[in-house]
């Protein structure tokens, strides 16, 4: 599953889905603007660090592995535009890049993860001279986005052999191509599942306040061809009373060791409306989403957000002036609900404790 | 419970809230624009049943009970307009209107409801000549809103015994003053439990797509001066995990005669969250809204709105054109998951059928 031969080819294309987020272009990183979607394809060139921090800043970029893969071409960008003559000036042109992208999103942990990776594998090449260095970045970065692309393969892979032909699979928010560097997670499957052949249907929930699931799951399933529908955030538990549902496949923002699910929120009531009509709930992540120094979700801080999101929704006013709103941007999903937690390195089920150690420790 | 006395006096106000959805002043009705609502509190003034019937088609009036009360008016608007000179010209006129308002929402059994009740009323009093018929129209009309103020009130004070001190309770949609001709129905509940001073505070969900949790129920709660706070539609499990939710009002659109309640969709889910934490979950609403000839929910057809009010909600675009969706408006909560009927006679409980027959044959 590993793919490591093209790495320092420098891979023109990050997804394998004819949507691509975004691209190393030899001196540019073209990233798709995701606050414009679904009203508007558009795309964003950045010729610096500090302007691809920029556009993390203003969430044009999103999704926890494609912030990753941002950050490792952010310190691409800083290689090939640094002027240094020395590995010593080019290491401390590569550090002030890692400062400028890991500022620009402090708290995912996947942005401060590959600007250390890059960081050091410059490090290690810094006694060959200053091309080394550049060369042992972009090497890198490609690195980077090839093993989540081979991730989400994998995650495809072993979640589709889950769904049965002809399935009505409810998805939440957007684990998709949108947001890693290849196929997604949750989406990964119904891609897979789709590729397969099997008549899968999507249900889409539009996940308020920020809509990922209306405006950017949507938006991937139509490029995809993966037949769909669309329903309020208010649906979904009618939806499986009338057996319109057969199966619920979520992603996973940080997975406890226990197998407590951090999501976003919407996750842990669809996980609780699946078990109550007999349904089966998978979070589609991979392992490097498990957490195993988190012992419980109880550990994971829910972020809450800015109550416009809620009350002002793009600008669009639909509560009263001054109305306080709260909004959580994750929940906990317990492990009591999660019938199995597909990974790359394959699925994980009762006991999460045992079998997520086991799946950790494995080289893949 | 029942107020008849002031009827002839035609009320000024109809709801005792601060709230005046819609009022009587003499030869118009004044009624507020719920389209408009929150972002501006307009009125809207009709003389005649052609323009009340407009507005009720705008769907600046809404809610049941209160579609109920605007057809009352609509033919007192009509009763009072008549240059009519016999009864039989009376009549003739008050069933043209009957026609105009009954054809301006045809699917709300209210509005038929109220002119078949003013008609009625003109028909016994024919024979006294036209002034006669004007006055039982008018005092008809009145008494329709009474009616509905009382049983509000008694809803609000049934509904008020079971909350305790400090509550927080969830409630979904509106059910409240902008829906009825009193203090609403679950949110009569809150009003009265908030009156006596039980220091309740109200969770708001925004309920979509049209938002009445957001845009009404918030409007509503700020004017009572209801502690409350906004959510977004995936939030609610998540609190309930957290404790901080103790109980759940709802209205009803329909009770079957087996304890089946359909209402506005998200009402279910609600109800399996709430049976998953071992919260109650009541369901507050007038005698009126059971209809024993609905044996069970599968004869209630669930109406399907345009698609556009999900992908599209208020002209917002937030889903890519063309994307399929559906929009069921109502769903339908099982009797197993309902802790208890609220309703203007006292609270029904397991086993319905019973219970709901007893209340309903019982006169008020």
């Amino acid at each position: 599953m590993s793919a490591t031969g093209a790495a320092s080819a420098l891979p023109h294309r990050v997804a394998p889905t004819g949507i691509e987020p975004l691209t190393w272009r030899g001196d540019r990183v073209r990233l798709i603007d995701q606050t414009a979607l679904p009203v508007e394809e558009r795309y964003v060139e950045c010729t610096t660090p500090q302007e691809l921090a920029e556009s993390i800043r203003r969430l044009e970029v999103r999704g926890a592995p494609l912030l990753g893969i941002a950050a490792g071409y952010g310190m691409a960008l800083a290689a090939v535009g640094s002027e240094a003559r020395t590995s010593e000036e080019m290491l401390s042109d590569l550090e002030e890049a890692g400062r400028v992208l890991s500022a620009s999103r402090p708290t995912a942990v996947n942005v401060a993860w590959a600007v250390q990776r890059c960081l050091r594998s410059a490090g290690a090449s810094g006694a060959e001279g200053v091309d080394a260095v550049r060369s042992a970045i972009l090497t890198e970065a490609g690195r980077i986005a090839e093993e989540d692309a081979a991730s989400c393969r994998a995650i495809g892979e072993f979640g589709a052999e889950l769904v049965s032909e002809g399935a009505n699979i409810l998805t939440h928010c957007n684990a998709g191509a949108l947001a890693t560097g290849g196929i997604g997670t949750a989406l990964g499957v119904i891609h897979v599942a789709h590729e397969q052949g099997k008549r899968v249907h999507a249900w889409v929930d539009e996940t308020r306040p920020l809509w990922q699931g209306a405006r950017l799951t949507t938006w991937e399933l139509r490029k995809l061809g993966v037949p769909m529908t669309l329903v309020a955030d208010t649906a979904p538990g009618s939806l499986m009373a009338r057996g319109l549902i057969d199966t619920v496949v979520v992603g996973a923002d940080r997975i406890a060791a226990n197998g407590d699910v951090a999501n976003k929120i919407g996750t842990y009531q669809l996980a609780v409306l699946a078990r109550h009509h007999g349904l089966p709930f998978y979070v589609a992540a991979p392992c490097s989403t498990i957490d195993m120094a988190t012992s419980t979700g109880d550990e994971i801080a829910i972020e809450r957000r800015d109550p416009g999101e809620v009350s002002q929704p793009f600008g669009l006013r639909i509560a009263p002036q001054g109305t306080w709103a709260v909004n959580p941007a994750f929940d906990v999903t317990p492990p009591a609900l999660v019938t199995g937690i597909v990974t790359d390195r394959g699925v994980a089920r009762h006991p999460y404790r045992t079998s997520l150690r086991r799946l950790v420790g494995r080289a893949r």
